[in-house]
C-alpha cells in the first residue's frame, strides 16, 4: 500500500515517534510506502509532500514538534476540499491516509471516512479533553513541565503572604490545571467546568493565611471564568485590540487579588513551553504504540476508526465515537484533587 | 478510628505522595488520627514510631523515598510474629492498619488479614512486575532516569562502531528495560523474561554495524541471563566474594560484546538512581489517589483489598489477587517494542 | 565567636548552600556558635531567631529558598535601626554579622560597618549585577530555566510566521536575557540598557520572514523599555489599577508585534519559576566557597569585606566596592551575542 | 578566507555550539568560508569532508555530540601525516585550520603551528584538566549529571547503613568529582590526584555510621587509584580480558566497602552519559565565545593561538602553555570541598 501521512493542529510532544512508530512498522512488516503531507491538510490540498522513510523518520523520537509541520486548514472549509483531497490521493498514488489530530483533525479524518476516502485516525489532543482514549500522548509531558514550573514557584514564597499564579493551558477542560494542581500540590485550582466566583477564591486565601499559611499558589487554566462575567469584561475593555487572548485570566486574578486580598501577587504564563520540547518517556511509549496500532488497522482495511489507549491496551474506536463530545474532567478525579485544595 | 501506616522493601518515587494523601483525607475527611511505624514492618514489631499528622506530612509531595523509612522485615519470619503486631496495635491504640509496599509487605498484609487484622494495602513496585494494578508509582518515574540515560548514551557515540551498554533494574520482569528501551530508541533490549543468546546478540550487532550503523544501545535489565549459563558462571568465577550482584550482567556484557565484535563497548550502570529523587507528576498524581482510596476502604471497612489502577479509575481488588504471581512483561507490547529493535 | 546570619530582597537558588557551608565551617573548624535571623534585617531588628547548627542546616544543599525567610527591610529606614542591631546583637550575644544579600542589604552591612558593627558579607543577586564579583549563585540557575524556556519554544513553531515572546527577569540589567537568548538562540534580545525601537524590532522580524524565516523567538528582559516612552504609557493606561507590573513588558510585545507584522504572536511570562528550586551544581559550589570563605574572613576579623568570585578564586572584596554602581552588560558579551541574532 | 574545522577526541557537550558559532561569525562578518573535516584528524588525512554553512550549522546549539563526528587519530603518529595535512588543505583550498580537542588535538595543532601551518585552536575537554583556562565548554554539563544522579541517591538510603558509589569520569585529574561531591553533598570523594587507603575509607564509613550517619555517599572519580595497588591487583586478576576498565573502581570499592563494613553497598556507573545531551546554558555560552573568538583570532592571522576564558573574558594564549602540563585539582578548592566530608 502508498500512505499518506499527516499532522494537524497545535504542537504535541511526541507527534514524531507516532510518525517514525507508523513508517517503521508500515515498511518492515507490512512492506507499505509512505508519503508526508506537510502542515496539516493544507499540505493535501496543496500538494505539499516529503519523503517518509526509514532514514527520513530516523533520529526523530525524542525530539519536540513534527517533522511534517501542522497547520488548522480544515478540509471542509475549503471549497471542493473533498475532490482536491481525492485529486492529491490520485496524484500520489495513495490508498489510504492516516491523520494525526485533535477534533478538528479527526472530525475532518470522520467526514472524509463517510465520504468513501480509507483512513485511520490518530488522536492528539495536549488538553486530554477527547473521548474515547484514556490518554493521549503529549499530555503527560505538558503536566510535567506545568509541575515542574509549580515545584519551583514553592521555593520563592519564604516572605509573608505572597500569592502565586500559575496559568497553564487547557480551554474547555480542566484536566492539565487539576494533574499539574494536585502534582504541585496548589492550594486553589481553577478550571473551565466550574466558574470561579472571585470573592470565593480571595476569601479561601485570606483563611488560609490567617490560619498560618505564608503563601498560597494558585493553577489557573487559561479558559476559567468567573461566574461574574463583568470582571471579563472589565478587564477586556483595558485590552486596546479588544480582546483577552492567552494570559488573560492569569493576569487579572493576580491583580484582582492583590487588590482583594492585599497579598503581593505575581504571574507566571506558561504559554507554549507547554506544548514544546521533548517529551516525556510516557509519551513516547504511547506514541509509538499508536503509530504502529494505526498501521495495523488501515493494513487490515479496518477504516473509520481511531487507535486509542484503553488501560494498559490499544484498541481500536470509531471515528465518530472520538470527537462526539469533549472529556471534561471527571467529577471522581476533581473530588480527590479537592481534599488537597486549602 | 486511629491507623497505623508503614511503608516496606525498596525506595520508590511517590511513597511521600501515599502517605500525604492517606492522613490529609484521614484527617480532614474521616476525622481519623495516624500512626506512622517506621522502617516497614520492623517498627512495628519493635514499636518504633513517628506522629503523622498534617503538619508532619506538609512539604513531602515532591520528595523522593519515605519520611517513614523502610525496610524488608516480614513479620511471619519473626518468632511469634503475628502476637507482637497484635501487641504493637494494642499498646498504640489501633483500629487498622495501611502498609504500603510490594510482593513481600503485601503478602505479609493478606497473611494478617486472614489473621483477623483490619488492614488495607497500597501497591509499590518500582519493576512494575505486580498484579491486579495498571501501574503503581515510581515505575514512570524509573523509566523516565532510564530513558534520560538512554538520550544521552545517543549522543555519544559519533566515533566508528561503538557499543553502549545499559543496565537498569529488573530482577524478574523486563517492564523498565521495555518502556525505557521503546522510548530511548535502543537497538537490543534484553529482558528475564527471555534468556539471551550472547552469540545472537553479536551477531545482530555486526549485521547493523555492517549495515551502516556507526553505534548501537543495548538496555539490560539486571535480572536478564544468557541461555548458556556457563557465560555466568565463567564471569561469577571472577568475582572473589562468589556472587554476581547489581551490576553484573553489564559488566559481562560490555566484555563479550568486545571480545566477540570488536567493537569499542561501555557501560552505564545506573544503579539506585532509579529508585530516588523527585517523583515525575504521573506517580505523585498516582500516589496521591491511591492514599486517599486506601484510607476511603478503610473507613468503610472494605479489609483485605488492595487500591489498584484500572484504566483511569482506582478500583479495590482483593489482597490475595495482587500476590498470586509476578506480572511479566505482556507479549503484545514486546511485539510493539520489537518493531524498533535493530 | 557568636555570629548572627541573615538573608534579605528576593529568592535566589543557593542560599540555603551559603548558610550551611557557613555553618559547618564555622562549626568544625573555627568552634563558632550561630544564630539566624528570620526575615531578614526584620528579624534583626524584631530579635526573631532560629537555631543554625550542623543538624538544623543538613540536608538543604540542594533546596531552593531559604530557611531563614527574607524580607525587604532596610535597617537604616527604621526609626532607631542602628540601636536596634546593636541591641539584637547584645541579647544574642554577638561577636558579628554575616549577611547574605544584594544592593539593599549589603548596603546596610556597609554602612553598618561604618558604625563599627562587625560584618562580612555574601553577594546575592539572581540578576547578576552586582559589581565586585564575577558571578553571584543563582544567576546560573535562572539562566538555565530560561534557557529550557526557550529551547522547548523551538519545537512549536512549525506553523507558518509565528513569533513567540519570552519574558525573563532583570529589572536594571540584562544579563539573564542576553545569557539565556545566546543558550537558547533568541533571535531578538531586549535589555534594559538598551531602549528599543518598536518599528526596528518589527522590521528585522518582517526581513527575517521574508527571508525564509517561519518563526522567531525574541527574548525580552522585564526591565527593558521602548525608546518611545508612548508605547508604555498607552498600554498602561489599559491597567485598571494604574501601574505596568511584572509581566508587562512581555504582553506589550505580543500584542504590538501582532499588530505591526501580522505574525500571530504568543508570549511565555516566566516570573517567579527563575527564582526558586533545585540550583544548580555550579551555583551550589559557588555558593558552598562564599560560605566558607565569609565565615573564615570574619573568623580573621577581616571585617567590612564582601567575597566575591574572581576567575576561579574567591576573594575578599571592599563592600563599598560591590554596591558602588549596578553591573551592566557588557559590550563585549552583547557584541558576541550579537552575532547570532537574526 | 577558507577556513577548515576538525573536532578531535571524545564527546564533549558544546561543541556543536563552537562549530555553529566559528560558522556564523566567519561567514557573516568576515565572508570567510568553512570546510568541515569528519572525524577528526582522521578527516583531514583521508581529505572526508562536508559543507559547513549557515544552513548546515542551523539548529545544532542545543545538541550534543558533534556534527562533524570525533576520532582519536593523532597526525604525527601517521607514516609522512604532516604532508598528508598539506595536501588536504591545497586539495581543499584551505587558508587555515581551527582544531577542536583536548590534549592530543591542540598537541597536534601546537607541532602543525610550528610547522608552518596557519591554526588556532579551541581547548575542549569534559575532565577540566586543561591549563591555561579556567573552565572548558561540557564541564559543567557534565558536573550537573552526576550532581543529579548523586541527589538521588540521597533520597535512597531510607534503610540502616547502607553505602552508595558513584563512579564519575576523571582518569588524570578528579576535578568532576570535586565538584559534584560538594554540590551533591557527597561524604567521601576519591580523586586521581589523591591515592586511598582503603581501610582509611571504610574506618572513616564505620565512624560516621557510629556517629548516627545512615548512610553514606561516595564519589570516586575513574582514575582514583588505591595506595595499595594490590588491591587493584587482586580484583584485576578477576577479570578474564587481564585489564580494569571504566567502572572498574567503583565496583571494587563497593564489594571491598561492603566487606570490610558491613555495610550494604551499591554503585552507580554513569559512564558516557556525562558526556551526552543538550549542553547546559553554561556551555552554550562558552562554546559560542570560544567560536567567535577563534574566528576572529584567524581573522586577524593570530596563528598558534588557544583560545581560553580568563575571568568573564576571552583571551588567546599560545598553544604551547595549554598542553604543557595538565591541569589538576587545586589545593585550595580540594579544602573546601574537605570541609563537608564526613
Amino acid at each position: 500500500m502508498r500512505i499518506g501521512v499527516l499532522t494537524g493542529g497545535g504542537d504535541c510532544p511526541g507527534l514524531n515517534a507516532v510518525i517514525r512508530a507508523i513508517v517503521r512498522k508500515g515498511v518492515d512488516t507490512h512492506g507499505h510506502e509512505f508519503v508526508g503531507f506537510k502542515y496539516g491538510w493544507a499540505g493535501v490540498l496543496n500538494n505539499d509532500t516529503m519523503p517518509l522513510t526509514r532514514d527520513s523518520t530516523r533520529g526523530i523520537l525524542h525530539r519536540g514538534g513534527t517533522i511534517l509541520g501542522s497547520s488548522r486548514t480544515n478540509v471542509y472549509k475549503v471549497e471542493d476540499g473533498l475532490n482536491k483531497v481525492k485529486a492529491a490521493m490520485e496524484t500520489q498514488g495513495l490508498d489510504a491516509l492516516i491523520p494525526i489530530g485533535g477534533e478538528d483533525t479527526l472530525g475532518v479524518a470522520g467526514k472524509l471516512h463517510e465520504d468513501g476516502i480509507p483512513v485511520v485516525g490518530v488522536p492528539k489532543t495536549i488538553d486530554n479533553d477527547l473521548n474515547a482514549t484514556d490518554f493521549t500522548f503529549g499530555f503527560q509531558t505538558a503536566v510535567q513541565i506545568a509541575t515542574d514550573a509549580i515545584d519551583r514557584l514553592h521555593t520563592t514564597a519564604e516572605s509573608h503572604n505572597r500569592v502565586l499564579v500559575c496559568e497553564v493551558m487547557g480551554r474547555h477542560a480542566g484536566w492539565l490545571a487539576v494533574y499539574s494542581g494536585m502534582a504541585g500540590g496548589a492550594d486553589v485550582v481553577l478550571i473551565p467546568e466550574r466558574p470561579f466566583d472571585i470573592d470565593e477564591v480571595c476569601d479561601h486565601l485570606k483563611r488560609r493565611h490567617a490560619n498560618g499559611a505564608t503563601f498560597s499558589i494558585v493553577v489557573v487554566a487559561e479558559g476559567a471564568t468567573p461566574k461574574d462575567g463583568g470582571l471579563l469584561t472589565q478587564h477586556q475593555t483595558t485590552d486596546s485590540f479588544g480582546h483577552v487572548r492567552l494570559g488573560g485570566i492569569g493576569i487579572i486574578l493576580e491583580k484582582e487579588i492583590e487588590e482583594k486580598t492585599g497579598f503581593e501577587s505575581r504571574t507566571t504564563i506558561l504559554g507554549h513551553i507547554q506544548r514544546g520540547g521533548t517529551p516525556l518517556a510516557f509519551d513516547r511509549v504511547l506514541g509509538s504504540r499508536f503509530g504502529v496500532a494505526a498501521v495495523d488497522a488501515i493494513s487490515e482495511g479496518d477504516y473509520g476508526k481511531m487507535v486509542a489507549l484503553r488501560g494498559t491496551r490499544i484498541e481500536r474506536v470509531p471515528l465518530a465515537e472520538a470527537i462526539a463530545e469533549p472529556k471534561l474532567v471527571d467529577a471522581d478525579l476533581y473530588e480527590t484533587a479537592e481534599v488537597f485544595f486549602g
